[in-house]
């Protein structure tokens, strides 16, 4: 494997070897020096033509944990996100000589493209309503680590799926580890084609709250309401939120989850998040740990003599 | 001692401490590859919510001179600002498992809560108008370095004490070392309780000037012309700038300090900043050393077997 | 040799002996870990007080694969570009004890004032209208790589001489190593004295495209239209721009350059561009080694005990 540019790149197999080789990074994110050689001399470009603290943090992280350098590079929106210069933006970049480069764009297909265009290997770190691989695996590993397995849970998907990256991603790699997906949004937060994914849909989450093993809460962004897709953010909790009143309806255990950041009181209500069953905190943890693996698997895995564990 | 918030947190011994491994520190800046290995695999992330760029890059000098990673994270006034989104940020950034968050913020009291709900250690970069104690940290190595002790002297601070975090860190720093502190300002620019301080108040600088052994000038900001705090910046450095005929009375070999950056004429005057007396420069180059000696403590020295001086 | 402000520091000699380090690194480049411990605990400290991608990168991987650290300092123009405050700027940054200080500014003569007040080595990494030394080096070791030497070369710069501290840098190092020179452009693009300049002038790109070994196109500000002196961007490629059917007329295997980042379609048609004899990416690729070149011969060439090509 070259790239990550989409959950489909991996299928299941990939899944688990990427959360078996989290928990080795997990492992090694508890030592009293959490770092290894496995990438020394390596360099990780970050091409984030769209804000994000958290993604490029955890990153970063990854990036040094394994001894490799990060060559930061957030472009303004401006001078980059003008379609015809991205091309050139990734030949100057290239031909700098990094190993690995990170890309998030408001444009879907843009780590595609650039991986056409490099010869480092490309890892999409969310790419418009399209994909954010990294993010379903850090939630997959978090499933795993909380639930042993994905295999057979009932996952319900509430929100905004139509403009979600992470949505697309999850719903991908929920299935192919063997999770039934449920969406749980109102029309007008649903992308087109829904009836070709492989998920149950429903229009009250009231309906489905009861029978599910974990509810993922989507990102709402208050945009949506200029855009007249929900009638006032107010209106959408009241609905669509995940109230202390509902989570009292949820089984036993159930796991809450959001890829952040979380409007509280909007998505979910402050003391859901606050309690033991949401895994915000965890999901970010995890998300040091997978991403080490994946910049592992890209760079470091076939130079074989390099044992990820070792110490520096 | 896990945090370092306030001046308090260390007492008279702390700052001996500090200011003894800061003389080691500095010997270990003068070497040809002035580097430690004292803090290899901890991670230090910057969480500055206000602009800085002489504490942050001082930071980040010293934590990389202890062969640490830095990670990086300047927020738009924007995005944290907001204070219920505060408590997410640093759920978010700790998730991540830094060793140390140095944080810097416009509201006081952000480091303490920082604290409380992190694992990793906490210090105070400057907190509103509440406290910076790296800087009183580093004044104090400076009049170390240049006087001998502090104890006994007369130190005089100059100017906008209302809304000087620096000014409290000092006052708490020096007096504790047995420093015995004048405030010279005008009555608009001092903080309400000051009589409750354990310094004494001159409403005039002329009046004090020939009997100190350090002059501090706070720095001057030109919104308190706005705020009719003062007339306008030019009666200011009439009544309270240290121009070049004020410095004439100074005792022989008084000092001349401030935290930066300075308003050349207005606080000071060029012709004083540029003497030999002013040591606005050491005090820069000792805030490395002085926060080299701050990371290794709150970090290194419990870790017993790594001696702070070894060759990386 | 201590600072690399201009061109004329380095004269022939100096630019050969840069191609012949820069040849040792980009051998050390294509190396499974591309990094040797030339520079290791030096700090290099980037202040780029104008915008600017891929210098600033490229000079932080130049530092990176010379195991030296990089202190990061992106200035907005609105705090330093007030010419007072650079020097308390340069002395506070100098006091953090960097071993190198990398400057852009859209001041010319910067570097020169910085480097009088600073005890760390400084490179001019673009000054105004001046000089842009390391980009030359970058150029005669394309120049040298594709077409064995530059001496008794003819290279044809094209377009806005006046306004660019690259040509200023090019033409120096390009005649210092016996190339012949010749700049076309429109008189209101050439600067005052170009009479005193060791070049050839044309008024017509069309009349001397047929007679070179190199095309060196500058970049076109489009805030030339703006200040009238062009009529348009469209005229201007009309008449000086690289079109596809010019570049029929250069004589086969002539070297199609330009510094970057260019506007496709305006200095160079992008078929031009895309085509073998543009060197464009090679251009970043050499700046990358020649940056070591340069980094190394500053810091790390009279250290004597380290090798360059050492593996860390």
């Amino acid at each position: 494997m070259r790239h990550l540019l989409s959950v489909d790149d991996l299928g299941a197999e990939g899944i688990e070897e990427v959360c078996r080789l989290a928990d080795h990074f997990t492992e090694v994110s508890q030592r009293p020096i959490p770092k290894v050689p496995a990438l020394r001399g390596k360099t990780v470009a970050m091409m984030f033509c769209e804000d994000s603290t958290r993604t490029r943090l955890s990153f970063e992280m990854a990036a040094r944990r394994l001894s490799a350098d990060v060559m930061g590079f957030s472009v303004s929106s401006s001078s980059v996100n003008k379609g015809e210069s991205i091309r050139d933006t990734v030949d100057t970049l290239s031909a700098m000589g990094p190993d690995a480069i990170v890309v998030r764009h408001r444009s879907a297909g843009v780590p595609q493209q650039t991986a056409a265009w490099t010869d480092a290997s490309v890892i999409n770190a969310g790419d418009g309503w399209h994909e954010h691989p990294t993010q379903a695996l850090l939630d997959c590993y978090t499933i795993r680590q909380r639930l042993g397995t994905a295999a057979g849970r009932r996952i319900l998907i509430v929100g905004d799926v139509k403009h979600s990256r992470v949505a697309r991603s999850c719903v991908t790699a929920f299935t192919a580890l063997g999770a039934k997906v449920t969406l749980a949004a109102p029309p007008t937060l649903l992308p087109p084609a829904v009836e070709t994914w492989p998920v149950d849909v429903s229009f009250s989450l009231d309906a489905v709250l009861g029978d599910c093993d974990v509810v993922y809460g989507l990102r709402m962004q208050s945009e949506r309401q200029a855009e007249a897709l929900v009638p006032s953010l107010r209106e959408y909790t009241a609905q669509w939120g995940l109230t202390a009143a509902r989570a009292d309806h949820l089984p036993p255990g159930a796991l809450v989850m959001h890829p952040g950041p979380v409007n509280r009181g909007v998505e979910i209500a402050s003391e859901v998040l606050d309690g033991p069953n949401a895994t915000l905190v965890e999901q970010v943890r995890h998300g040091v740990a997978v991403r080490m693996a994946v910049l592992y698997l890209l760079l470091g895995a076939d130079s074989g003599q390099i044992p990820p564990g070792e110490t520096p």
